[in-house]
């Protein structure tokens, strides 16, 4: 078990100085402050909470961390979250990190030193250990993702999300109900242990579920949620392949700027190719055609991570795992074959 | 001088249940706090802030109010004021409020309700009274607005923000210079005391410049900031006229939804009609054409309303003014007459 010792010996510091970083007081160094919650992190320490309450009170703070924060499909789901925080008069703090940033790490370190009452992650992976949460030290809700791939005890954290590999077979089923064979898939990379890999595994089912053999050579694969990775891996695809007839973009904002990609290429929507995505973000109303996409209930996604997290904090439910459906907006990018 | 009695009264509450309030006590239901903020803003009532410090520290935290927390626009700026308080050693307290909403009045709450070091009010009003931002209380920076028709003391606060009328007049003579005489301009209000209105003034100003009277028939006024709202304008002006080339748009998410209502009317862009906006959002690199926009640096100004905050917070500077300027994006949307 680390101690505050431990953590004070590792970055070289006296002990009173972690205590101050860890009870938020404004008279250490950001530079300090850093190194601390680094050591923190590394070395996993959970603060005794029950020491710490006899200083301080506790807050009426939940926290948000928000992944991948350029992402215009979390605005409504920030926005949903701090209105449900007020109404059950609790204070939102929201902390925004890269797409690539670890949110458990982030989370840990800021339950500690806002002395949070839960936390919200926005936007994470799909593979935490149950030895990398314990440092979080207070209770927590996933929103928008699971833990498909990690081994986390279902009873020691909530989560809320649509069911990713049901939504991709949606998605894919309604392009091979208009007769599409050659399917490509846009995502960030098959094997993320997250998004990318449950909604790709759905894709695979479908088809396979109708006799066809998935092709390594349809998945566009971009490396990151970036709409500029999007627009080059589709770029790059169009110039080596050119006999396929849909693309099934795993985001709204993949599946934009592969619109652009397509049409930059010469290629016509829905005429030449179809599009079909998951997200439902309000820019998508506007493309040229109207992007067909499987709405996410954004609002409600963050009305009901608060609701959980609430009920947990005062005692009123355990923790539990609600999955949401998405709703068609039929769009104007899918055509028949 | 309004008094806390003067409060509890006005709502009929114990003096304490005002000071618990004001104190940011977890124990007082949701609907008397907002009965307590209510009549703090409706009574301007200026804590005595001498006499709360003695009972409670003073925070390390800004307050951030983000007015019209959906657009777009704002997400860049938000993630900047964020990672510029953090490394400046403070922490961001969130509050996103509709586009009609009173951030003068929810920004005092929050500072008092938090304590607040200082607040930052993204995407305000430009008509501030000297007695409306009394009870603010702590001080403050306008960040993307100033306040041009409103009679406060510039020495009082500080704004970071573009030159509105001067980028307007900018936009407007892109139009003009590629030969375009009969230009339309969409906009929230022409009559808002805000952004509309100052950029109405240099499109008018330009034309006039040019030898060319403003025809209100050409204004398509939305009524707010939301797309769908901007769509409708648009197709509602194209029903009812279309001897004209181009259109203006204040702001590019309206001219992202103009875009798609030129489309579904059969007008093609720039042949039929040119469009070019302010603001510069990733969104519209990706719009077909590319939207033709003045990009503001979204960044910079986060960064750099953090800065001159923290400047004030800590006596190294007082109040100032700065503004940024534009970079255009020349795109595909605006061709010539």
């Amino acid at each position: 078990m680390t101690t505050i010792k431990d953590v004070a010996a590792y970055c070289n510091v006296a002990v009173s100085t972690v205590s101050r970083v860890l009870n938020n007081h404004p008279d250490v160094s950001p530079d300090t402050r850093a190194r601390v919650l680094d050591a923190v992190r590394v070395l996993h320490y959970v603060p005794n909470s029950s020491a710490r309450d006899l200083v301080l009170p506790q807050t009426d703070s939940i926290g948000l961390v928000v992944r991948g924060a350029e992402n215009p499909f979390f605005t409504p789901v920030i926005r949903a979250v701090e209105g449900s925080c007020e109404a059950a008069g609790y204070s939102m703090v929201l902390h925004q990190i890269p797409a690539g940033a670890d949110e458990v790490a982030e989370g840990a370190a800021l339950a500690m030193s806002k002395r949070l009452r839960g936390l919200i992650l926005l936007g994470g992976r799909y593979d935490y250990t149950q030895q990398e949460v314990s440092s979080i030290g207070v209770p927590f809700v996933c929103c928008t993702h699971t833990n498909h791939f990690g081994d986390l005890d279902r009873t020691a954290f909530s989560s809320v999300s649509v069911d990713d590999k049901a939504e991709a077979i949606r998605a894919v089923q309604l392009l091979l109900d208009r007769g599409h064979t050659d399917i490509a898939i846009l995502l960030d990379d098959r094997d993320d242990h997250s998004i990318s890999e449950r909604r790709y595994k759905g894709y695979c089912e479908t088809l396979r579920a109708a006799g066809i053999e998935p092709d390594d050579d349809l998945v566009i694969e971009t490396g990151s949620f970036v709409m500029g990775a999007a627009y080059r891996a589709t770029a790059d695809f169009l110039a080596r392949r050119r006999n396929f007839t849909a693309i099934f973009a795993i985001a709204d904002t993949m599946a934009i700027a592969a619109l652009k990609a397509l049409h930059d290429a010469g290629l016509r929507v829905p005429e030449d190719c179809s599009v079909i995505a998951i997200d439902g973000i309000e820019m998508s109303n506007y493309t040229i055609p109207t992007l067909s996409t499987l709405s996410q209930p954004q609002a409600t996604l963050g009305e009901e991570a608060v609701r959980i997290l609430v009920d947990v904090l005062e005692g009123k439910a355990g923790h539990r795992h609600v999955r949401l459906e998405t709703t068609l907006r039929p769009g104007g990018t899918v055509g028949s074959r």
